[in-house]
């Protein structure tokens, strides 16, 4: 059972007139650290579209609690639910010195690269990822 | 009872490379037809900031079935949940000729403009939008 | 010669803490421009794919006089200068209420779709842009 | 006489159907880059505002030769012309393993911060990027 957390710092253009990050990019970091936690798990990307297979994203969700301000440091942590046949929830915590900003979630779906089909997770996928779900 | 529908085109910018919008920009689409509905129920949203008063993200969410596509024309439909003393949900369903693509929803909060304190919406907010609110 | 505009309104998540667009928003704003000129002179952007070719930018270049801010409405107006062989050189003046805000250029190379090699525009483009070419 | 170097990751939100990061996305990483010079050469942005004082964009410009990809990591090279009265020009040369990709510029504007006009830099701006100026 582990989690994964990956810094990044606050962009200006992140930023909107009410002075911290604008609500959709929250979604983008949870992309960047997903990418992150894939890499360190799964190792490069290309070997699962080498397999006829690719990832979409079916679900997103987020809680804003407080927000990120310019040129701050901030922790995002990445955990992964069980998985099911074909989805992969992964849950993230933005956080500042500690403090949570944001919680949310992305559901990704492994579906064939062509037709976009929903497919089994291949089992070399699961095993890489397994110490990072928590029960 | 009404529904408020926004158009707006696809940008370059806005796909990625699986060919379709990614999945955070959906969020600021959310954003600019709220913004459209606002303008429409409500009329300038300075308004609400001369009153004291702000309106700050709390949550969202949304489900993606289909992508959109560069260059596709996209109608964005904004209809509200009844309004509880502090929040505003407002609920997103993204079509292209009549499809529903994506739908998803965002909770906005009411908030005083300087500490960002919950505050209960003014009436003339909740009259402005009343006819906006699907039961 | 004629020119083209193009009319959008500024989204809340372009405005950066200074209360205006940011700097680099424009350059996708250009892009935009770009390519609702190129539908009203050229049509569909597939075509020119389907004949092996692609197009890239090569340089890209803005003078930010004034700042555009939320909500406004600015026109993008497009011209091109002559072309050269490979290039097209399209100019951008954004404007609110007549005022210029910012002048900028993109300049597009026609490459092959594979390789990305510089290829001579196909006679039928340099027909079609021809009313937009501004000596 | 010496340069800044700031490294990042290509995002994949940053790379559009062509496959490598849309030419918008440039001009938000000469920012990044820019902020990270000044944080090294300066200190804390907020002591040029305390003292009544703003900086803002007039100018950029890109030269594209060849596209990053997504999940590489690119060296963004900071140097700066010497300062005129009001302009600081930067200089950004964008590196994939020693490769030029990008290069580009900022000019920023020294400008009072109330009313946005032209102000001289002040000294103690002009000594602590002296160091990073290039003749």
């Amino acid at each position: 059972m582990a989690s994964f957390v990956h810094r990044l710092r606050v962009r200006y253009v992140e930023c909107d007139m009410q002075g911290h990050v604008f609500n959709a990019h929250y979604f983008t970091w949870f992309d960047v650290a997903n990418t992150e936690m894939w890499r360190e798990a799964i190792g490069a990307f290309e070997r699962i579209n080498r397999e006829g297979l690719d990832v979409v994203v079916a679900e997103a969700g987020a809680r804003f609690r407080s927000g990120a301000h310019f040129d701050e440091d901030v922790d995002i942590e990445v955990a992964l639910d069980p998985l099911t046949a074909t989805s992969m929830t992964s849950r993230y915590r933005v956080r500042r010195d500690g403090e949570l900003l944001v919680e949310g979630f992305l559901r990704h779906v492994c579906v064939s690269l062509r037709v976009h089909e929903k497919t089994p997770w291949p089992d070399w996928i699961r095993a890489a990822v397994a110490a990072y779900v928590q029960e």
